[in-house]
């Protein structure tokens, strides 16, 4: 093989490694790769940390011992996400998202693949070290940033349904109460094969009014045998306080809508400040 | 400023264009970041440009003129899409995925981020030049993929609906065949604020048997006096050969599946051999 500069071999695993955010690769895959040593990977390695960590790019981490290797997170900073939910907080408050019955357009937002990595990478941070094996979402708004913070923990999605098809083959059905303000019953499905008893699913949304919908994937998890170790959503309403679900990490809150101006008050959850 | 190394500047440019796919960024940008001369950057992005070949991890593409600057797109080489749909092929036909009434569980592929990446990136990679300014999908197992493609070329998702939301807005719907042997009346719903006379669609879904899914889209975006510049699937069944829509680019086939073995025959679609 012609010999690989730095240069190019920093590229190149810059591109590797941030584009499968939390997954560990092992210093003898890039020595295979570039025909390099150890030595060399490692010293690479080093200069691509301290490169990310400088220009606020995510952590690049080394796992040490036998099973050993590099993790890249793409976990932002205190200040990134600071301004990032500011940001995403005045698009929201902008006049005229407000519709007939005090529902905020939030489209747009749920839709924009920059922004569902840079929220899924935020709620991605929270949940890390509770090593979920999967991120599940009820469908269909939140699939797009339940889609990024499955890629930023590399895990697989799963997507209840609001009824079981004929291509998903047997499921588990259960009754949930929307709490959407009517308390009316509504109906989750999940294909049976879709997740394995013993694992550990990641709860993730796009908005929590009362929380009925998050609990609804609670319980259809406890029917799986699934534990579930975190609840997280973009938007939470601030009201009712009192939610179905507790502990949910929630990006904005949605504290309320003035019918007036058409203008709804969003502003960021208090933790962001203490992350 | 700090005086920043080559290597480090090569490290974070290329987490910087490679995480935001098809987006312009101009030597200025870099410049102001790096506190780099002109040159310097030039030359930077030349050896990006060189190992991200070598490696075949995308392309980076110089755009001349006042409007230029530097463009990363992750087209994959035919080499790599060929052995990436071959693999996608094999887990597709493991015994087990036919379910009754011939349908194929394909759950635990539309939901794979990595894998939605490289579908996303290879029915990106036909459309570049038809530039669309948005990419629609009909809602649910086909958000995925159609996030990842909408990605690849830094353009919104939009979703259609089964029916109008109250948290959506106003919103036009159709009726259209759904096409799935039953030939069956459903609806599609999309409200009116997703999208703007006179913008051009990729419509992508996840799967074609007959097309209605597809052809209502196509329809769909006639009510908005959006132009559709292409249309995209994972996979199209074989049968029926005649589809509602002309000109699908699907990236795989599915021939039909063996009763007996619960088993299907799946092959790439012709064209990845003459990329």
């Amino acid at each position: 093989m012609e010999r690989i500069k730095r240069n190019e071999r920093l590229a190149a695993m810059t591109r590797i490694l941030t584009s499968t955010p939390n997954r560990l690769y092992t210093l003898s895959e890039f020595t295979e790769m570039f025909g390099s040593a150890k030595s060399t990977i490692s010293e690479d390695l080093s200069i691509l940390a301290a490169a990310l960590r400088q220009f606020d790019l995510g952590r690049l981490t080394t796992v040490a011992g036998a099973a050993g290797g590099v993790v890249y997170r793409a976990i932002p900073s205190r200040e990134k996400v600071i301004s990032a939910l500011n940001d995403l907080c005045r698009r929201l408050e902008k006049p005229g998202r407000v519709l007939p019955g005090d529902f905020l357009y939030t489209n747009d937002i749920t839709c924009d693949a920059d922004l569902c990595e840079v929220m899924g990478q935020i709620l991605a941070s929270r949940y890390y070290d509770r090593a979920p094996d999967f991120v599940l979402t009820m469908e269909t708004k939140g699939i797009p940033v339940a889609m990024m913070t499955a890629r930023a923990l590399d895990v697989p999605l799963v997507i209840a349904r609001r009824d079981s098809k004929a291509y998903e083959g047997s499921a588990v059905k259960i009754n949930y109460i929307s709490g959407d303000g009517s308390d009316r019953i509504e109906t989750m499905a999940l294909a049976r094969r879709a997740v394995t008893p013993g694992q550990k699913a990641l709860i993730i949304d796009d908005f929590m009014k009362g929380g009925g919908t998050l609990k609804g994937m609670h319980d259809l998890m406890k029917e799986f045998d699934v534990s579930v170790v975190g609840t997280g959503v973009v938007i939470a309403k601030a009201e009712p306080q009192k939610k179905r679900v507790d502990g949910v990490t929630s990006l904005l809150i949605l504290e309320g809508v003035d019918r007036e101006t058409g203008a709804a008050r969003v502003v960021p959850s208090d933790w962001i400040y203490t992350m």
